[in-house]
């Protein structure tokens, strides 16, 4: 067990209970002892639920029973998630979706749900078999157990490497919104997936609840990044209860980004050996898509992060991160902040830089990385932490 | 200055003497100091040269200048190279192309070449002027100096952050290849810049001496990574003086390949931190250009790498790897293979695998990991290293 992440929240924050959703949470043993690893949240009848799920072409067999089952209406159905940590089923064969279907069917029957509304996701080592009688055995005592403020416990029960639960939430126009995750990063396997449940009572179609969260999810989620490594099995879903009686409108989606991105930066702070928090800003790229494309590719480069681990102001290295990412760029019209600091500009160090300036800078926990390529008018942010001594010791060390 | 890579070679090879070419090195203390720095190559009259270069689009002012003299025939005249360490006199604005021709105006008047036919380039730190006083008060030692044999000091004198030279020939048909190389990687920027400068006597004409250099640079120095990131600086230049009398056939083309792939090696066994070398070889894919990303995702995920660096058979990392590469891939079809040793068949763990087997295998310094994807007959190889501490030592310190 890694030490809490220096960069982590003081405490797990209050989340209000949200209308039409109760969670329990069980240790069942699959793979780890001694901690709660089982997490089962129950969704009233004519909840709707949108979700987005990693790009992998080796997605886990949850993440495709997952997608085969969204995108149709509730009606006057509940509905269930439940979340498995320690075993990620993934690359386990045909019988991967043997034990998906053990799970879901036993869940189905205890909280009389069809089948089709039942949503799993699995977190932990990859190709070994899960052992789904541990999980089905609890299937009772998880439905003896659920609670309207159980969400603490949820939050707790779907960690693997992660070193804090991470929770948000925001209330609007009497709308409530509460949200887990977890991961210590946008990155892959064994233990290191990202999962992200996110629960209100608002009124919303599920057409339009997709939409949204397909868009935010590209804005929050999809713009962080621990090691550039992608997960077999990320997901996240997003269940509307309908039953504060209030219609999602605009400042809903405000408060929607609002706990997305809370819970994204969370999942950064918990990055692998992470000991600082960077945000990179791009601007003056030909468009949006090649923003981030130079984002990512500042966010991703190890020589960046080790730089920046270093506290060293070496921005020679967000120079090359540039060049290399293929977004269209002039040296002669590049310039690079270190927060406020102007390092350097149009093709050269600017003028009034001094090396102790940025190197001062960089001893803060929380960094602002900006680059301005010059050359349009695309922008885009990313976040991201540092390449440490912590994550080779955490990933070279992990399964042996 | 870091220890001598564990995967050097025992010492540098004795390189035969190419007609038509002279070399010299000095001490200009161009940054560094009591050590030589500054190397130059003087070619015979009718040399062709051809070479490549990187892609960044902040490219520095050296190549920028190579690549707009490259590409006419020799006639009956000379040529020079000319390479220092120390700086990279990359991001420099307008005063970098302003150092280049001083350099080169230099070296033409010295040796009584034109202008077109002076080629330099610069390692070392980006961002800082380049002092080209201390290079050009060198070039009439330099000149003085020249010599048949001098290629083992051209090598030393380019070097940076490499802990030893590189070198490597062939013999074929009367006609001889030497060539160096420098780099820590294909990596950058500061001082791990790629630089290979190869050298025959061969009879062969500009543009097919090119084409030549460009197919076999695909499959060699394109296909190595040390850690994803790519200079602002790399270059390899090919002088083929003619002075063999013997006009490059295929046996030529089988034997530059050779020399290509061994320097590209050698740069990846001087890779920053490397204890390991591994071969990623990936057959199965639906093309050639699908093979190549899915073993460059493989080769440059950090979490294979730490897996390798902490002798882990962590086959379920090469599943994400090959996930995550965009490349067409069915979890049914996918074998993976530690040296011979089967380890995935088919969508999940291979019957007869046993842990205890890949773990004794992860122990040797070369490595092989193989996969087939099973949906096409396209292959690859790539090679890389191992991700560990010493890489993190020595670039969140480097600069500081």
């Amino acid at each position: 067990m890694s030490p809490r992440s220096p960069l982590a929240p003081a405490r797990f924050p209050d989340l209000p209970k949200i209308a039409g959703v109760r969670f329990a949470a069980v240790e069942a043993g699959v793979r780890y002892s001694g901690r709660k690893d089982v997490m089962l949240a129950e969704l009233s009848p004519g909840t709707e639920i949108a979700g987005v799920f990693t790009t992998s072409a080796t997605r886990s067999a949850p993440v495709l029973d997952c997608q085969a089952k969204l995108g149709r209406a509730a009606g006057d159905q509940g509905a269930a998630i439940l979340v498995n940590s320690g075993n990620a089923n993934a690359f386990t064969g045909r019988d991967g979706e043997g034990s998906v279907s053990a799970v879901v069917s036993k869940v189905a029957a205890e909280l009389a749900l069809p089948k089709a509304r039942v949503f799993t996701a699995s977190t932990g080592v990859i190709g070994e078999r899960l052992p789904e009688d541990r999980i089905t055995a609890q299937i009772g005592a998880l439905a003896q157990g659920l609670s309207a403020d159980g969400i603490a416990q949820a939050a707790e029960a779907i960690m693997t490497t992660d070193t804090y639960p991470k929770g948000a939430s925001a209330e609007v126009d009497r709308i409530k919104i509460a949200g887990i995750a977890k991961g210590s990063g946008m990155i892959a396997p064994d233990m290191a997936t990202m999962l992200v449940y996110i629960f209100t009572d608002a009124i919303i179609s599920q057409p339009e609840l997709q939409s949204l969260v397909s868009r935010l999810n590209a804005q929050t989620f999809n713009c962080i990044t621990v090691d550039s490594d992608t997960s077999t099995s990320d997901s996240l879903m997003l269940a509307a209860t309908g039953q504060s009686g209030v219609t999602a409108g605009p400042s809903f989606e405000a408060a929607l980004h609002e706990v997305m991105l809370d819970l994204a930066h969370q999942v950064v702070r918990d990055g692998e050996g992470a000991t600082k928090f960077v945000e990179v800003q791009v601007s003056g790229a030909v468009s949006e898509a090649e923003a981030v494309q130079a984002a990512k590719a500042i966010a991703n480069s190890p020589l960046v992060k080790t730089a920046i681990a270093g506290e060293d102001p070496n921005w020679g290295r967000v120079v090359m991160a540039v060049g290399k990412s293929g977004a269209q760029a002039d040296r002669d019209l590049l310039s690079i902040w270190f927060g406020d600091i102007l390092v350097a500009d149009k093709g050269w160090v600017a003028p009034g830089y001094r090396e102790e300036d940025g190197a001062a800078y960089m001893k803060a926990q929380d960094l602002v990385v900006r680059v301005d390529l010059g050359v349009g008018t695309g922008t885009a942010t990313v976040w991201t932490c540092d390449l440490t001594h912590g994550y080779i010791s955490i990933n070279a060390d992990y399964r042996s």
